[in-house]
């Protein structure tokens, strides 16, 4: 019977030595069996942070251990809400299942990849669960809609809003996890928090997890290794000068598909997607190892635009960059003085803009709950409204840009007054 | 010669284990002989944070290890102001020898004492190295004025503004140890912070240690660090409970003494300073061996209020405490309750304010400089201009305030209005 | 009723923050009603390595925070152990109370005061556990004959030697503890070891804690780590070098007490241990507060012998040392040359030997029970039949000693032949 | 002038942020283009751990970070070096570029790889250095015969033997690197040493890096680190089952190569392989892109022993193991028994035996110099002459063993007799 399925013990506990929360324990057979799928394991062969190595060498870490780490965080919240009334201890395996596999849609060189297919990674972390996948089989044992349920629970939707702010909130399990391990393995020490302080002062309540009060300092921290984490680390420009190249690849390859370009060595498993036309399945078998394999093979296409790309992207031949304030114009004049040194600007110059809130719950738009503190008396208030600090920074939406360009081809135009004028003005914005 | 001995190099260099820094690396001579001085020496038996230790029980170390810490980042600061034209390496020992000896003028539980007895760290600082000390000796023998540099450094008005701010500025060598040693003392996250990124990014120019603007988000991630380990740790209601106990231990000390009272056993380290007549030699004497000695013995005293008061901070018997928002009125009526109680308002109700700023560069008054970061271009630009961040916490001048009374005493009440009234009061405020 | 208090849990949970185990917590009313009592608060004033501070400078923990670590180690294994029926939960409060105790009856500088003053810790632990004291009063309200059952885990004599193992062993909570806390605080690396895998690989059965097969690469590592912090820190000859003061000062303090000479200040709570009759009550005055006064207001004293030991132990100006290999003879040529240089070498020579055994359970009257491995199939077996690398250091006994002695009284001799034969010695040792 | 060259110092020092050494610091032009070369930036395709994922998840590090490490340990031992007369700073350049390149040879899965191949990673790594490669190109710029010293220095045989001692001995950059960064990404304590000390404590001499006897601990922690983390970590079972499977995914790809089968995608990169003409050049092509790529390509080839293979190899369907006591006889008791139910032994049984000694200096044909300690008197001892703990050690040889098997085969056998036949032997090795 499902139920008996749902409630089902390993006979032996199961563990993982993760350096992040020491180590990762799975009781349940139903979580065992999820992380033996094809589809979770091939979270192993997907970079948790792109093309970060780039800047910070040791972040290899992959997916995999990301998602156990969330599983494991909710699994102690789980224990420490079981002494409330508020908490249902029949959402459990929900709860874990979602932790799981919240990132079981990601792709190899998602950002990139995304913006010239299409794709959309959450959609098809629901497309896994819902389709015909070994984690489906696994879910569906618990109970005919169990796989609906914790589809329902990452993407937001799901009725229980308690369990959903767990996996998706301004503090859920997710964030909580990635600061912390991509701190580790890149070796900073911004993304340090105290997390077995924030575990002690959440308190489930009927729609969300809340703050005690005295954990409004924890919080604190927490926002601000956040903030550090995406102006130090995520948004390094030499990670995402690797991100450039793939754009300006995927493009590329792309557009000579489409033009009828023969490959030398046929990219079949990107075809579908060259042809809007991919399954779920399509998108399966991609993982780094398939791109990697068709990125380090078209170093030697004989479509010069392509090959120099990925030659500059395998051997790590990043572009330069330079800060980027303003827009279309100085834009515009460097394409121009490009297209006149014979430089084409369509794959020599990426304007990349991003830009992030250090606590954004009230973005128009944002799915992500606030953050609620509970008072001693029983009031509930939003943090901001609380602490000094947080509310100094809500406001904050900060941006930046940056443009690429590939410096030697510079150093290298043989007209000296274009190359001269080209000098001067990235001269004039560093 | 003088000058050879400032120059003089030990035949082996010495080192100290120290798990902040992994090492403290003794070269110099004068060094050696300032640790080595009874002076320097009593900095082991003065706790580097008085009464927290009631609150964080492992933040038992020294300020003997903080010195030590100090000495050492400075070290390193010179060690890499070496390449550059800016710093003149004549200046060392100045710089190292007034980040050793900083502290060197804190006595027992400063902070209650200096209340109490108006006496100054700061000047006694002063005082022990331009006085009759050991410490007086082996500067001299650098030179005759070297006493009066290394003690106008500490003091800000040294005419080297660089070595200066190394010493005492919104980030210096002090901040940085004491940051990270207290974090890891009481065994929280909140003080840590990328020193050796800091290290890195510090330049020096004619009048203050300039940040390299590519270093701009350590120093907000050290900054946060500051404003966390403010409200998290130093200003932590139960430590500041045992400052409470000691303020009103002192004090009724010295009215007793003055009143005439026969102490069972003669404090005669103290006399001085009831007498207002005190020296630094007197001064130097003091340290927490005495203080807790007398501490220790007043448990057994005739006087009840001081036996009691003495009782309750040597065997942790903390008053209980509540916020306390405004000010006079509130107190007023406790004091008038209380009173009718039969309890001494005086000896058994305390307000205790507190208050920071977690970046106060342009306080009234404020001795400190502001941070300056250097951009690639040469300028130079006061931080908070530039971090958004920074520029968003700079105003803040966070405040609080509990009152502190003993619980025991107002449930042991036995008239039942009185009782109430006063449990109503303290209810509210809580 | 008794059982009831046995029993009681805390309305809220009660936590300390702690470096080593990130956070210790009560949930028992019997617990945290012994931390509070007088005695255990006193733990707070005796470091927990005595003198070592010599050496390292940051070992200035106290005895407090190890006992708290203790009874939290004791306390995960007995929540670990809770799913196996050969613990019985009725015996969880006492393991708790032991593991909290067992260190209660240190004083301090317990290695020296006990030479001189044949004193024994673990005597006085028993005695404020059975005698007059707030813990007793406390253990008294779970039962009349708890306090024995506690004091009897402490001294391995009582039944259940499951308990008994937990608390002292080979591998026991105490030395997992200190091993951690002494290399944290220390800032050395040689005391970790994984004590999160060996708490799970610890199985109660009836006579004691058996270590799972698959866990002996833990235990090996904790051996190890066990040996190294023997040899780097605790025989540290520098901080040996203190107890070699503290030895000869409590020797001459008696011997002048006894001759009847009058002390400045009469050290009125040493006097019972002075004339051996003294009662828990006098030792439970006794702590470092107390000692280090009356080793400061001793460098003021008429006796040179006493004043100078008591300045060198204050002013941390300590003998220098030898290795010192055999015995006799060589100590005997000493205090010959030593008399004939006008030094006395009864307060101016001194032996320290010291031994240990990485792993020392078949030492003849050795009280703690040997590691023993259960294995899948259910059999038992010593751990040094199935590890070869523990096998190959079970025979060793590591001994060594050092000659202490004033340098620069030696350098000060007039007498050029015999300083010369006393300096050619002492190189010949070193 | 390559004498320029070789000394030509980098305008702005480079770093590299490291999780295990803080920062990677680079000011030399030579080590900077080396690092650039897409020989080195290949080791980023290639795990420092191989399967070693399989048994801890978070073992995904790259020989890239590795030999970086190597790379800053050397750095960081020449500095210490400059200050003593035995160092020839003439050698800097050359210690520096051999640690880096050290590993350059390394293929994916080596282990499995080289058993199948006979390739030889140490071959390569000359064959590298010296073939036509940009490694080999930057190299000569330094001077025509600098390749060939930089391979030497790795292979041993370079005349100065200080230099090899220190990229390869029984305590060199290479295992001081490894132990570390292995422990910190699998996130296991076993391989923390005291890096900082031993590097404290080495000293050069002509031949070989000495270490100072006072480092003597520091060093017994290092080995005793060293046999942990192999018994642990590196042989640990489960690892070398995924190392086992490609040992046979390997053979049998070759076999059916020769066999003249037709494999859906031809593995173009393996065929020089298969035949065994293979260059240099068919070697850097290889990485784990490559070979992941092959792998997950034939988990659909038409053969079935290949497709399952590699089906269990890529979605980690691991062999389970027994310990594999004695040899010959049973193994083929096994074979036997498997023919009669119809499984190949020869793809579903493998023996997989492996050993290590803690300190191997003195093992036949053992190309590592021991460890040689100096006295402060000047004499050099080998360090088990005095080490009575690395004495006990030095004599032990440990070895193991495990049969591999696919268990749901076994346990899916229709005949009665011949399965449980197979069950019982297995359960008497278990």
């Amino acid at each position: 019977m499902s139920s008996n399925y749902k409630d089902l013990q390993l006979e032996d506990e199961k563990v993982f030595k993760d350096p992040v929360h020491s180590y990762v324990h799975v009781t349940d057979q139903v979580i065992w069996d999820l992380i033996k799928t094809k589809e979770f394991q091939r979270l192993r062969r997907i970079k948790q942070l792109g093309t970060l190595y780039f800047a910070f060498p040791s972040a290899e870490h992959s997916r995999f251990t990301h998602s156990l780490g969330v599983y494991e965080i909710v699994r102690k919240i789980v224990e420490n809400f079981s002494q409330y009334d508020e908490w249902d201890n029949d959402d459990r395996i929900l709860a874990l299942s979602a932790a799981l596999l919240h990132d079981v849609g990601h792709g190899p060189f998602s950002h990139s990849f995304e913006q010239i297919f299409n794709t959309d990674h959450e959609m098809y972390t629901k497309e896994i669960i819902l389709g015909n996948t070994e984690i489906n089989s696994v879910l569906k044992r618990v109970s005919e809609d169990f796989p609906e349920e914790v589809a329902s629970v990452i993407s937001h939707t799901h009725k229980n809003k308690l369990v959903v702010s767990m996996i998706s909130s301004q503090i859920d399990a997710d964030r909580m996890d990635y600061l912390q391990r991509d701190s580790y393995f890149t070796g900073v020490e911004y993304g340090k928090f105290d997390i077995d302080r924030l575990l002690r002062v959440m308190i489930p309540s009927k729609n969300e997890v809340l703050i005690k009060e005295s954990g409004m300092h924890a919080v604190e921290d927490y926002l601000m290794s956040r903030y550090q984490m995406y102006w130090q680390i995520y948004f390094h420009p030499v990670s995402r000068g690797g991100e450039v190249l793939l754009t300006l690849i995927f493009k590329r390859a792309k557009e000579l598909y489409e033009s009828g370009y023969e490959f030398k060595q046929p990219p079949k498993y990107l075809i579908p997607f060259f042809e809007d036309r991919e399954t779920v399945h399509d998108y399966l078998i991609l993982d780094e190892t398939i791109m990697n394999f068709y990125l380090q093979e078209w170093t030697g296409e004989m479509d010069d635009v392509l090959s120099e790309l990925a030659d500059r992207f395998v051997n790590r031949k990043l572009f330069k960059f330079v800060p980027f304030y303003d827009g279309f114009l100085t834009k515009l004049e460097f394409e121009t003085l490009f297209e006149k040194a014979g430089i084409d600007p369509e794959y020599n110059l990426f304007t990349d803009r991003y830009s992030d809130m250090p606590y954004d719950y009230d973005r128009p738009g944002s799915k992500r709950q606030p953050i609620h503190l509970l008072k001693k008396n029983g009031e509930i208030r939003e943090i901001s409204e609380v602490s000094e600090i947080i509310e100094a920074i809500t406001g904050l939406h900060r941006k930046d840009a940056k443009l690429y360009y590939p410096k030697e081809k510079v150093l290298n135009i043989k007209d000296d007054t274009i190359r001269t004028k080209i000098l001067n003005l990235l001269n004039e914005l560093s």
